[in-house]
Order: structure tokens, then sequence, then C-alpha cells
């Protein structure tokens, strides 16, 4: 019984069985239902095709990308990748958007590819000791924590930076050059994800000063995407709210923002500063060159490797590791008279 | 036999032992040589750990990603993932540099990760019968084809856009405006891969048009990557060459020519218009949006998969597929008074 079987029985294509298991939002309900009987008449173990059933060991090391249209993410896939082939594994990896389950997709991809570990890349901050339960390979967070979860420190592995901390610099730096009514460009401010903890740096920087953090100069919307980023700032910045800087929590929606100001003749530094956090290569092409707080993006990538491979092979516990971020000056900060 | 007592005995690190195995050219000569003796010694064949000595069979697809950091295939890697996992394999992927043999890295991973086909996405256009017998399995070029090779139609498969039309069109586009000194950037105008066929449609156009192409105007920067445009386009500026337009053979390079112009105070597009190839998202905000001919990046990474899963499965022959481009407008052509 394959994937194929299911589709051909259930009457729909492979691709509709795979979103079907993948609980992939964009299925009807009744083809959903249809699916699962078909899968539970015939007991199928989604196990990719027959051909891997003469398997019955791997040396696959799985990674989990979630909010594929990230540049962010592609310079630590690639380390990653190197990182886990130097080792002497296979990387098998899959692209998940922000609004999937990385977990499921893991337990999933353990089970279909016979994992020996597992790296997530991007997720979310929030994991119970329950929710991991369904992944029974050692795994590492790579560029995220469990700051809003409730893991014992001993259970799970983690490389991040410090991002409310780094979040909390970038607002301080718009804050010393002058700038007081400093708006936050973000996906939402409760995803539980990175947008959130990068907002509560916000938050806690505007507090720390002395400053109320205020509805009106929250600018969410609602994903990480260039495309997003740029139309929900025209849309924001039509409702006519004060402001002289803007905190993006990511480059490249900073780059969306940046787009958006200049097509409303807002000038960049000079009527409006923005600082943001990742340092992607590309936004220092942009005019003027973003100003953006850099991630370690090799050494998330390094680091992960080193701490699932020691894992796998006994040689180490879990750890949760802090990397620095390194300030990129760029042009997008000017001092407010 | 693994890779790690090759480089326990060789007294190397893992890393440096695959990069011996992987040809990569940043290992000094005499640690190639001490490596391949103990590798000969020892008859070790490269078979990624002792993890995978239990395995006969796989269902694992390769993908070779020539040219690590552009951002042209992010798209078309995701595409292919998904189609290749909806077929009922499982991708094994491996980015190397530009300066990389692919069809080494694919005879390697062939034996290593015992494929049943292969996708070179990237690569060089000028392949003969004798090179590709080093892989065994079925194989197709995404988004490139064997302009410059001597393979037999029957033999091969490729899925990309008309290179030299499309490159063709463009300059055509910019003659149309008015302009009469284009300027050609490229990486090696006989680099038998984009950056030559791409340079043949600029020859090309212009020779249709009566207009002799002149060595002054090709703005060769030695790769692909951003930042030696940058640096590129920065040094062929101080050179003084007059120019009214540029064609680009990629968006990424026309990002980074784009801030050398900012930074020598050309105005684009009043004192040059630029017009490239791909159609990347971010080329889109970027100021003014770059004017491109986008290729069709989902359809290029999902016939690839067709083609190759058709091979696999004896349900489909060796084909050259054509796919069109569209032309997104921007705003970096102007017209010449």
């Amino acid at each position: 019984m394959t994937i194929k079987d299911i589709a051909r029985i259930s009457g729909v294509s492979v691709s509709t069985v795979s979103r079907v298991l993948n609980q992939h939002p964009d299925v009807s309900e009744e083809v959903r239902h249809k699916v699962l009987e078909v899968v539970e008449k015939y007991n199928y173990i989604p196990n990719n095709s027959a051909r891997s059933l003469g398997q019955t060991k791997s040396d696959n090391v799985g990674l989990i990308v979630r909010g594929i249209s990230n540049p962010f993410y592609t310079t630590i896939i690639r380390e990653i990748e190197k990182d886990i082939e130097d080792a002497g594994y296979t990387m098998v990896m899959q692209q998940i958007a922000a609004t999937e389950d990385e977990l499921l997709a893991g337990a999933m991809m353990e089970h279909d590819k016979r994992l020996l570990g597992l790296i997530f890349l991007g997720g979310r901050f929030d994991y119970t000791r329950d929710q991991i339960s369904s992944i029974s390979v050692p795994f590492v967070n790579c560029s995220f924590n469990n700051a809003y979860g409730t893991l014992d420190e001993t259970t799970y592995s983690s490389v991040s930076i410090d991002d409310t901390q780094t979040a909390c610099e970038a607002v301080r730096e718009l804050y010393k050059e002058g700038h007081r009514r400093i708006a936050v460009l973000l996906s939402r401010p409760d995803d539980g994800s990175v947008s959130q903890i990068r907002y509560e740096g916000y938050v806690k920087a505007l507090t720390e000063i002395g400053m109320v953090p205020e509805e009106d100069l929250i600018i969410s919307v609602g994903s990480y995407n260039i495309a997003d980023a740029y139309h929900g700032m025209l849309e924001w910045l039509d409702k006519g709210v004060e402001f002289d800087a803007i905190f993006s929590i990511s480059d490249n929606m900073a780059m969306g923002a940046m787009r958006a100001l200049r097509e409303r003749g807002i000038s960049v530094p000079d009527q409006c500063s923005i600082v943001a956090i990742d340092g992607i290569e590309v936004s220092e092409y942009v005019a003027p060159p973003l100003s953006t707080y850099c991630q370690p993006m090799e050494e998330l990538g390094r680091t992960s490797v080193e701490l699932l491979t020691d894992l796998i092979e006994h040689k180490g516990d879990h750890k949760q590791v802090i990397l620095p971020t390194t300030f990129r000056e760029g042009g997008t900060i000017s001092k407010r008279a």
C-alpha cells in the first residue's frame, strides 16, 4: 500500500493525499474525510512508497524549515547541509509554511524517513512536554528556543540569539539618536514565535526608557513576507499616525516597508529611521543599505549540527546555546535634530 | 571503514576528508595526497558511514544546486522538494559552488546515497557524452540545457527558458527605448553556462540591429555574486566608458550594480536604464523596482520532477522542454530623449 494506492482508491491526486496527511489547510473537509477513511480502512502508514519497505536503517537527519520565503534561512541551510554531510549523515529537508505545525511535520518525517535526529529551523517558542512527545529522536531548535514553553532545560536543545535583548538594543539605538515615536513592524505581537519575542524586546526597551508603548505604533502585517510587509505598511501609513522611526523584526520585512515609505514620499533616514534584525546579504544593497543586527548564520547552523550529532552519538547532553549578534551600520538611522 | 576512520588514520578532520573526496579546491596538495593514500590503502568506498551498509535500496532522488548564493534557486528548490516528496521519493540535496563540478558531485552522490535519479539545478551547458557517462541514473538539467555540448537529444533531459532569445529580447527592449551604448553585466562571457548563453543573446541582438558589440561594454565580474557585481561595476565605472544602459544577466547582479551606480551618482533610469533576467521577488522592492524577464520558477521545478519521475518509472523518454518568460515592467527602463 503506497501513497499512490491511497490516491487511486480515494479518487484524488497523490499531492492531495500528501496534503491531507500533512494537515495542509487548503483541502476541503469532504476530501480530507474521504482520504482519511481510505487511510484508516487500509491501515496505511505513510512510509513514502513501497520502495523503502526493504530498509530498516538509515543515516537520515531531518531538517524542517518553517517559513519558506525567508531569505534569512538560505545561508543557515547551506551550513547545516554541509555539516550534516561532513558528519557522515544524509540531510532530508522539508520546507513548510509559517502557518504549518513543524512538530507534526517532524513526527511524520521521523517515521517516513527513519530519522536519527531532527533540526527545526524556525518554529514556535512555546513547546510543551506533551507536544514534543510526538518526536522520539533527538532534535535541536535552530534560531529559536523555548522562551514561552514549559520544557525542562535538560530535555531540549536550542541555538539562537537573544532575541529580546537584541530587539531591546535596536530600539535603544533609535532612542539614542533622538527618536521618540518609534513604531514596530511585525507579523503578529502574539504569534508565540520570532515576531512576539522581538516585540517584547521593543516593549522592554520603551518601558525601561520610561515611555509607554502605544497600540497605534504596532504595524502588524500578519506574516513575515516581504509583500505583506509592503502592503501592511502602506495601509498603516494611510492611517496618518505620527512616527519618526521603525524597528522591523526582520530585514526582509524592512525592505518591504522601505518600498512603501518611498512610494508615500517619506525619505529614509531623513524622515524615518529604520533598524532591523537578521543581516541578510541583499539588504546591504538596497538604498540606503539597511542598518541591522546580524545573526551569526553559519555559527547557528554549525552549532545546531554539533549539538545534534553529539546527541545522536551519545556524546553530549541537551544545551541551550545563545550566540551574539553584530551590528551592521548601514545607512537607515539618522540623528534627529 | 567509514569516513571517520579515514580521517583518524590520515590525522585530519572528517570535513577535510570530505573536501578531498569532493575535490574541493581549498585543500593543500600535501593533505590531499595523504588522504588519498589512506583511501587507496584501505580500498575505501565513500558510502556515508557504516550506518548505511545495511541498506540495499533507497527512494532517494538527488538535487545538486550549483551556485550557492543565487536567490533565484530558492523558489525552484521548494517546488522540486515538494514534488519529489509528493511523487513518493526522498530528496537529498547538495549545494555546491559555481566553481565546482556538478557532474562529479552527482556521481559521488549517486553512489553514496544510492540515488534513483538526479536533478541538476544550474550547471554547464557543454556536457559531452563522455562526461555524463559517470552518471548511471536518469537525470534532468533544470534551468539549463546542452546548447554548447554534444549530447544526442534522445540521451538527456532539460527544462529551461530560451536564454539566448530572452537576452536578445531584453537588449532589443533597451534599443527600442532609444539606448545605443548598451553594456552587458555578466560573470564571464565564455563560462559555458548562463553567463555565456545570455551574453550571446546580447551579441545576437546588437548584430541583428546592425551595431557592433564592443569589448569596452562588457562588464565581466567573474562570478554571479551580488558583492562581486557591485565591486566589478564600481571598477568598470572608474574606467569612464560612455554608456546609457545595462543588460544584466541576472537580477541578483543587477541589484549589486544598482548600488554601485547610486554610489557614483548615476541615476537609474534617468542616466542609465537597466534590464535583467530572472525575476526574483526581492528585486521588485529595490528602488526603482527592477525591470526584468521572469523565469517560470515553479514550472521549471515541477516539469523537472515530472520528467525525472517519468524516466525513473519508465513512463517517458528524454525531452528538452523550453518554457516561456514573462516581462515584469518595473521602473529601471527610461526612454532616451
